[in-house]
């Protein structure tokens, strides 16, 4: 199925977060770790090497003083935006199931 | 971010692909570990019961002899199937990418 295809690439409890951060544009390791609740420093660094493996964002070190590093979405990571925007839509028209905790809520 | 909401009940390896095997129609847990590769019996028994919890899924008994079970998605489970087409799209769209590893290919 297509769908596991996808999922081996986003699949993982991050992946996903983080691409909605950066499709905000151009972001910093600790903007990243504000934007994703949850996530441990250690997480952000390891899924942020295996989503530059996968060629899904890009590193750029800044040669400032302290030296700095800035992450973007390659234009493949990108494509990723449609899959968020639905996941946005779900997650808003659900909230109420998600947030009160599914046992109070009648279907 | 509504995206987290979203992750938090739908995140993770394998609840995505759950959902996609049971949108083709009612079945046995035994038909679902073939849907999902990868999957061992042990995490698909533990998603399920998440899943459940979750109102995601409904669990039939079915006294024939020997007993089965049967699995199938609520109301609520299947207004996922927007994502599960998105990510089945994006997957096909980015198969190249995906199965033959991303070395090899040039952006």
């Amino acid at each position: 199925m297509a769908v596991h295809d996808a999922m081996y690439v986003l699949g993982g409890k991050w992946k996903i977060s983080i691409i909605a951060s950066l499709l905000f544009g151009k972001k910093r390791y600790s903007d990243i770790l504000k934007d994703v609740d949850g996530i441990s420093g250690k997480m952000l660094s390891r899924e942020l090497k295996e989503m530059e493996i996968n060629q899904l964002i890009k590193r750029t070190v800044i040669t400032t003083q302290p030296v700095s590093v800035m992450y973007e979405l390659t234009p493949y990571g990108e494509t990723v935006q449609p899959v968020i925007t639905i996941l946005a839509q779900w997650g808003i028209a659900h909230r109420d199931l998600v947030t009160k905790g599914t046992a109070s809520v009648e279907l």
